[in-house]
C-alpha cells in the first residue's frame, strides 16, 4: 500500500491514514489489458503499425467518399491535440505530498472501481451480442437484403461486430475521461496555490482533453465502420447494396454505445451520490463538519465517486449521444436521399459526420482560446471563471454557426432543390437557439440569482418539509418551458425541413423529418466544448476535495470553491443539452424504427394508432417503466447510503479520537461498501430497461398472432417508446432541476443569507441537496442514457416483434 | 360569535378561546340559498310539491322505458333511506359542551368556507356556460342531428343546460358531504366516549347517508335528463332523434360535475393539506406537542379542513367519477347497439344506470349490516373496526357479483348474440376483481403491516434525507403493479367483450370497446359502500381531533385514534378505485370524443397517429400539463403552509403563555388565512387544466388549417388527452402512494418502532409525512378529477377544434 508506507515514516498532517481494506486499490495503477498490450509493444513497431492502420484507414475512405477522408483527417488532427493536451496538463506538478497522496488514494479507487465495473459490463455485454447473434440468424432477411445479396449471417455478423465496437468505444470514452480527471485533480489543486487562472487553464485543458477523445472517438468509429463497410459489400455497385440502406447496420453501433453508458451512468451515479448523501448525512448534518473533511471516513469515497460518477459516466454518456444523433440523422438523411432520389446521396448520409469534425475544430479553438496570459493573472488574482469559459463559449459557438452554415451548402446543396440548403441551416440555427434558449431555463430554474432558487431558499425557513415540498414543485414546474422550447423547435424545423423544396416522386415534400435531424446536429454543434465544460466540473470539486484534505491555506480553498461552484452551473447546464438532444435523437430513431419494421414486415407500417387498446396499454407500460426505473435508480442510492451513514457512525462511535484528529478514519472500509453496493444495485434498473422492451414486444407478437393482428408486437413497442420517451424527458427534466435547484439553495444559504450555515434553515437546505443528489446525479442522467438505449434497442431488436 | 359569549361564563378548559377574525364564520349555521327555499316553503306544500314532482317524472320515465321507472323507484327509495340514516345520526347526543363549542367552530369554519368556494365556482360555471353556448351556437350541426331535426339552437341550450345541472348536482353533492360531516364528527366523539362499536356506526352512517346521496343523485340527475330528452325531443318516432344518439347529449353533464369536482378538490385539498403542513411543521416538529392539541393556533383550521377537504371536494370527486362513467358507457352501448343493429337497444344504453341502481341496494344493506349490537359492544369494548368494514364490504361484494349478473342477463340478453350476456358478465367479475387487487396492492404499499413501509420507516433512521428519497422511490416504483393489472383488466374485458358474438353490418366483432364499459361498471358496482368507507375516514379524524381538544381521558381517545387508523386505511384504498376507474373511464371517453369528431367532421377519424410530429407534440405537451398541474397543486400547499408557519410561530413568541395553557391561541386567523389563500390558490391549476386543451386544440386547428392538414386540431387534442391520461394515472399513483406510506411509517414509528415518538427517526418520518400530505390530499385526488375533466372537456369543446 503506497500510501500506508509513507505515512509510516512522514510528517504529515493528521488527515493520514492507512487504509486497510482498500479491496480493488493496488500501488500500481490499474490499465486496461488493451492499453497494456498497446504500451508492451516496442514505440517503433507501435509508429509502424500506428501509420500502417492510418493508411489502410485513408485507403479505405478514399475508396468510399472523399468526405470521409476529411472526417478522418480531422478526427486524427484533433487525437493529436488532445495528446498535445494531456501531456501539457501531466507536465503541470502534483504539489507537495500530501496532495500527491490523497490523489493517489482517489485514483486506486477509481480505477479499481472501474476495473471492476467494466467487467461486470463487459461480461453482460458478451452475453447480449450472443443474444443479438443467435436472434439475428434465424430472423428473415429483408427484400432490401437478399436484392443486394446480404445473407443472414452477414447482417448478423456486422450487427454483433457494430454492438461490440460502440460497447468498446464506449468503454474506452468513459476510461478516458475518468484517466484524466484523476490525474488532472491534484495538478489543479496545485495550479490553485499559485493562481485562479492556472488552475482554472489546466481543469479546462484537462476536460479538452476527454471531450476531444470522445467525441473524435464517436466520429471515427462511424466513419471507419461506414468506410469498412462500403468496400466490403461493394456497395452502390450493381447487384449489391445501395448506399442509402448502408447506415442502417450502424444501428448496433448505437446500441452498444448506449448499453455501456447506461450501466457506466447507473454505477457511477449510485456510487457518487451514496458516498456523497452518506457522507452529508453524518459529517454536516450530525456531526457538523464541513465538506471534504479529512475526518469524515466516507471522504475518499465521495471524491472517488466524483471522478466515476461524474467524469467517467459522462464521458461515456455524451459518446452515446453523439454516436446515437448521427447514426439516426444517417439513416433519415439516407432515406430522404432516397426518396427524394437524389444522384449523389453521400452528402444527406455524411453530413453529420462533418458537422461533428467541424465541432472538433471550433471547440479546439475555443478550448485553447482560455490561455493563461501572465500578466492577466498577476493584476487580478480571482477573475470570474464563468465569464472566461462563457467567453470561450461564444467564441466556439460564432465559429460552429459559420461552419454549419458552410457545411449546410458543401454537403446539402442539390440542383433538384437549390435553396434546400439554406432551409437546412435554418434547422441547424433552430436547434443552436433551442440549446442557448435551454440553457437559460435550466439557469433560471437552478441558479440562485433568480427567483425560483431564492423561493426555495426561503421555504427552507419553515422546515424540512416545506423545502422538500417547494423542491419537488420547483422541478415539476420546470418542465413546462422546455417541452414549449422542445415542441416549438421541433414543429419549425420540421417545416423548414417540409418546404426545403425536396419532394418525392409523386411530389409529396419529403424534408420535414430530416429537418428535424438537422436541428438536432445544430444542438450538438458544440458538443466538444459543451462536454470540456462538464467536465471541468468533477475536476475542479475533485481538487477542491483535494485542497480541503489536505488543509491547504484558506486563500488555496477560495480559489477551488469558485472553480466548484461554477462546474456546478456548468455541469447543470449540460444536462439540459443532454435531455434536449435525447428528446430528438429519440423522435429521429422512431422514425427509423418505422422504417426498418416496414423492410421487416414487408407491409405499410406507417402509423402507431393509440385508439387500439393493446398500444393505449404499451403506452401505459412505457411510462411505467420510466416510473420504475427512477424508483430502483433513486432507491439503489438510498439503500446505499444507509449503509454508509451506518459506517461512518460506527466509525465516530468506535474511535471517538476521529473528532480530535487524534484517530485515522478507515476510508476503506467506505469505499469497499460503496463499490460493491453500487455493482450489486446497478444491475436491476439496467436489466429491466433492457428486457422490457424485448418481453413486451415479443408478449403481444404472440397476442396479436393469436388474435389475428400482424404487426401487433411492433406497434405496441412503438407507443412504449414514445410513452417512455415523453415520460422520460419530464421525469428526467423534473430530476435534474429539482437537484440542481435544491443543491443551489443551499448553496445560497451558505453564502450567508436567511441565517447562514448551521441555521436551521441551513439544515432544511441540506435535506434538500441530499434529496436532489440522487435525483440529479444518478436518476436524472440514467434516463438521458435510457431514453436513447430504449430507441436503439427497439431498433435492433425489431426482429423479434414481427 | 357564539364560542365567545359562551366562553365569558363557562367554567371550560384552557382550551377555549375568543376567535376574533372568523372572517366567514357566522353564529347561524350557513345553509344554501337553495335549501332555504325549501325551507321557507309550508311542509305540506312541499309535500304536495314533491308528490307532483315525482308524479311528472314518473310519467316522463314512464313514456321512456320501465328501465327509467326502475332506476327512479330504486332512487328515491335510497333517499328515503339517507333521510332516514341522517335521522338516525342526529338523534345522537352531541357530547358535552366543550365538544358542541369546538364542533360549532369547525361546522361555521368549514360552512363559511364552502360558501366563499362554492361562489367563486359558481361564478366560473357560469361563465364558461356562456362560452359553451356561443360555440354551439356557432357551430355546425352534425349529419346525425340534421336527420333529426336538432336545430343548432336546440342543441346549444341542451349542452348547456345539462352542464349547469351537472354543476349543482356536483356542488349539491359536495355540500351534502359536508353537512352531513360537520355534524357527525362531535356525535362520534361523543359515542367514543360509550362504546367503540357505537362511534363506528355513527361514523358508517353519516358516511353511507352522504355516500347514497351521492351515488342516487349521480344517478337519477342522469335518468331524469335522458328521460325529459327522451319525451322532450320525441325520440325514436319517425324524422327525428335515433335513442342511441341521445347519450351524447348528457356529456354535458359530466363536464359540469367534473368542472366543479376539480376546483371543489382543488380548493379543499389546498384548505385541508396547508392548515395540516402548517400546524404539524410548528406543533409537532418545532414545539414537539401532539396532533390536535388545543394549544396549537392552527388546529381549527386543521379540523375545518378535514371536512371542506375530505368530505366535501371527495363527494363532488365521486359524484363526478359516477357521472363520467355512466355517461361513458351509455354512449359506447349506443354506438354498439346501432352498430350491431340491435332491436331494442335501450337495455345497453341504460345498463349502467340499472348497476348503479343496484349498487345502492347493496350498499345500503352493507352500510346496515354494520350495526350496534347491545351484547357485543358489552363483551368487547374494542374490537377491530376494520374487521366489521371489512365484513359489511364482503356482505356488499358478494350481493353487487349477483345482482350485476342479474342485470347482464336482464339487459344485456339480445338474440343476435345469445350468450353475449354472459362474456358482459364476465367483464363485470374483471372489473370487480380489478378493484379486489387495486385495494390489495395500495395496501401492501401503504399499510405498515407490510415490507415497503417498514423499509420506509427504517430509513427513517438515518435521517430526513433518505425518508425521503426512500419515500419518493416507493412512490415510483407502486405505480408498476397497477398498471400492470390494468393493462391486463383492458385487455381482458376487450377480448371478452370482443369475442361475445355481436357483429356489425360487416360481420366484424364490435363489443371490445364496451367489455371495458362494462369492467369498468363492475369495478364501480359497490361505489357507495366504497364512498361510505371514504367518508368514514375525515369524520373519524374530526372525531378523534374533538376529542383531543376538549381533553377527554385517554380510553376515549383510544378509540378514536383507532378508528381514525382504520380512516386512513379506507381513504387509501379508495383512491386505488377512484384512480382505476377515472383510468378506465378516461379511455372510454376517448373512444366516445373519436365518435363525436367523426360525426362534425364527417370524415373518417379511427387514428391517433403518434409518429405525426404534430401528434406527438400534442403528447408532449398532454404530460407536461400534468407535471406542472401537480406543480402548482403543491406549491399552493406549500405557499400557503409556509404562511400558517409564521403565523403560529409569531403567536407561539408573541403569547408565551399559550404553551402553558394560560393564554388563548388566536384560532380564527389562521382559519382566516388558509381560507383566503387556499380560493386564490385553486384558481391557477384549475384554469390551467380547462384552458390548455382548448387552446392547443384551437391553434393546431389554425396550423392545421394553414399547412393542409384537416382536423389537426383534433388530432393534437386526442394524443394530449391519452398521454395526459396515461402520465396523469402513473403520476396520480406515485402521489397518493408515496403520501399514504410516508403517513403510515410515521405512525409505525409512533406506535414505538426505531425509538418512537421524538426520536429522530420520528423527526425524519413526521418530515415524509409533512411532504406527503400535499401529494396524497391534493395534488393526487385533483389529478383524478383532472384526468376525467380533460375528457368531457374535450367532448364539449370538440367544435372548437374542427
Amino acid at each position: 500500500m503506497m500510501i500506508g508506507d509513507d505515512v509510516e515514516n512522514g510528517n504529515l498532517g493528521p488527515y493520514q491514514d492507512r487504509p486497510r481494506t482498500f479491496p480493488n486499490m493496488r500501488s500500481k495503477t490499474y490499465t486496461p489489458l488493451i492499453f497494456r498490450i498497446l504500451l508492451g509493444i516496442n514505440v517503433r513497431v507501435l509508429v509502424i503499425l500506428l501509420l500502417l492502420g492510418f493508411g489502410f484507414v485513408f485507403y479505405v475512405g478514399a475508396s468510399t467518399s472523399p468526405i470521409i477522408v476529411f472526417v478522418l483527417s480531422v478526427c486524427i488532427i484533433s487525437f493529436f491535440l488532445s495528446i498535445y493536451l494531456t501531456k501539457w496538463v501531466l507536465s503541470k506538478d502534483e504539489g507537495p505530498p500530501e496532495m500527491v497522496q490523497i490523489s493517489d488514494a482517489i485514483r486506486d479507487g477509481a480505477e479499481g472501481f472501474f476495473k471492476t465495473q467494466y467487467g461486470t459490463i463487459s461480461k453482460m455485454a458478451f452475453l447480449l451480442a450472443l443474444v443479438i447473434l443467435s436472434i439475428y440468424l434465424f430472423r428473415s432477411t429483408t427484400p432490401q437484403q437478399e436484392s443486394s445479396g446480404l445473407g443472414r449471417a452477414t447482417s448478423a455478423y456486422i450487427t454483433v461486430a457494430a454492438f461490440l465496437l460502440g460497447a468498446l468505444c464506449s468503454g474506452v470514452a468513459g476510461y478516458v475521461g475518468m484517466w484524466v480527471s484523476v490525474r488532472a485533480n491534484v495538478r489543479v489543486s496545485s495550479a490553485a496555490r499559485r493562481s485562479a487562472r492556472e488552475a482554472l487553464q489546466v481543469a479546462v485543458r484537462a476536460g479538452g482533453f476527454s471531450a476531444l477523445v470522445v467525441v473524435g472517438m464517436a466520429v471515427i468509429g462511424i466513419a471507419i465502420l461506414y468506410a469498412t463497410f462500403y468496400v466490403w459489400l461493394g456497395v452502390d455497385s450493381p447487384g449489391s447494396m445501395k448506399v442509402t440502406d448502408l447506415p442502417l447496420l450502424l444501428v448496433g453501433y448505437g446500441f452498444g454505445a448506449s448499453f455501456v453508458a447506461l450501466f457506466a451512468q447507473l454505477g457511477g451515479g449510485i456510487y457518487t451520490k451514496a458516498a456523497d448523501v452518506g457522507a452529508d448525512l453524518v459529517g454536516k448534518v450530525e456531526q457538523g463538519i464541513p465538506e471534504d473533511d479529512p475526518r469524515n471516513p466516507a471522504v475518499i469515497a465521495d471524491l472517488v465517486g466524483d471522478n466515476v460518477g461524474d467524469c467517467a459516466a459522462r464521458g461515456a454518456d455524451l459518446f452515446e449521444s453523439i454516436a446515437a444523433e448521427i447514426i439516426s440523422a444517417m439513416i433519415l438523411g439516407g432515406t430522404m436521399a432516397q426518396r427524394c432520389k437524389i444522384e449523389d446521396p453521400s452528402g444527406f448520409i455524411l453530413f453529420p459526420l462533418v458537422v461533428h469534425s467541424f465541432d472538433l475544430v471550433v471547440s479546439s479553438i475555443g478550448i485553447l482560446s482560455i490561455r493563461s496570459t501572465r500578466d492577466s493573472s498577476m493584476k487580478a488574482p480571482i477573475e470570474d471563471p464563468m465569464a472566461i469559459l462563457q467567453k470561450g463559449y461564444s467564441v466556439t459557438i460564432i465559429l460552429a454557426v459559420l461552419a454549419f452554415a458552410g457545411s449546410t451548402r458543401w454537403l446539402l446543396y442539390t440542383e433538384q432543390a437549390p435553396s434546400a440548403w439554406l432551409n437546412f441551416a435554418l434547422c441547424g440555427l433552430v436547434g443552436i437557439i433551442t440549446a442557448y434558449i435551454f440553457v437559460w431555463i435550466t439557469k433560471y430554474y437552478t441558479d440562485y440569482k433568480h427567483e425560483p432558487v431564492r423561493t426555495l431558499a426561503l421555504s427552507s425557513s419553515t422546515g424540512h418539509g416545506t423545502n422538500i415540498i417547494a423542491g419537488v414543485s420547483l422541478g415539476l414546474e420546470s418542465t413546462a418551458l422546455p417541452v414549449l422550447v422542445i415542441s416549438i423547435s421541433i414543429i419549425s424545423a420540421f417545416w423548414l425541413g417540409h418546404t426545403s423544396g425536396l419532394v418525392d416522386e409523386t411530389g409529396n415534400p419529403t424534408g420535414g423529418l430530416f429537418g428535424t435531424a438537422v436541428a438536432t446536429m445544430g444542438m450538438l454543434s458544440t458538443a466538444a466544448y459543451i462536454l470540456t465544460m462538464d467536465m471541468f466540473g468533477p475536476i475542479a470539486d475533485n481538487a477542491g476535495g483535494i485542497v480541503e484534505m489536505s488543509q491547504q491555506p484558506e486563500s488555496v480553498r477560495e480559489i477551488t470553491d469558485i472553480l466548484d461552484a461554477v462546474g456546478n452551473t456548468t455541469k447543470a447546464t449540460t444536462k439540459g443539452f443532454a435531455i434536449g438532444s435525447a428528446a430528438l435523437a429519440s423522435f429521429l430513431l422512431f422514425s427509423a424504427y418505422m422504417d426498418e419494421v416496414e423492410s421487416f414486415a414487408r407491409e405499410s407500417f406507417k402509423q402507431v394508432d393509440i385508439a387500439i387498446p393493446e398500444v393505449f396499454i404499451g403506452g401505459l407500460l412505457g411510462s411505467m417503466l420510466i416510473f420504475l426505473f427512477s424508483a430502483w435508480a433513486c432507491s439503489a442510492v438510498g439503500r446505499t447510503a444507509q449503509e454508509v451513514v451506518k459506517e461512518v457512525r460506527r466509525q465516530f462511535i468506535e474511535r471517538p479520537g476521529i473528532m480530535e484528529y487524534t484517530e485515522k478514519p478507515d476510508y476503506g472500509r467506505c469505499v469497499a461498501i460503496v463499490a460493491s453496493a453500487s455493482l450489486r444495485e446497478m444491475i436491476k434498473p439496467g436489466a429491466l430497461a433492457i428486457v422490457s422492451p424485448i418481453v413486451v414486444g415479443f408478449l403481444f407478437r404472440v397476442l396479436g398472432h393469436y388474435t389475428g393482428h400482424p404487426l401487433l408486437g411492433a406497434k405496441v413497442v412503438a407507443s412504449m417508446l414514445m410513452f417512455a420517451t415523453v415520460s422520460g424527458i419530464l421525469m428526467a427534466l423534473f430530476l435534474n432541476t429539482a437537484g440542481g435547484a435544491w443543491d443551489n439553495a443551499k448553496k445560497y444559504i451558505e453564502t450567508g443569507a436567511l441565517g447562514g450555515k448551521g441555521s436551521d434553515a441551513h439544515k432544511a437546505a441540506v435535506t434538500g441537496d441530499t434529496v436532489g443528489d440522487p435525483f440529479k446525479d444518478t436518476a436524472g442522467p440514467s434516463l438521458h442514457v435510457l431514453i436513447k438505449m430504449l430507441a436503439t434497442i427497439t431498433l435492433v431488436m425489431a426482429p423479434i416483434f414481427l
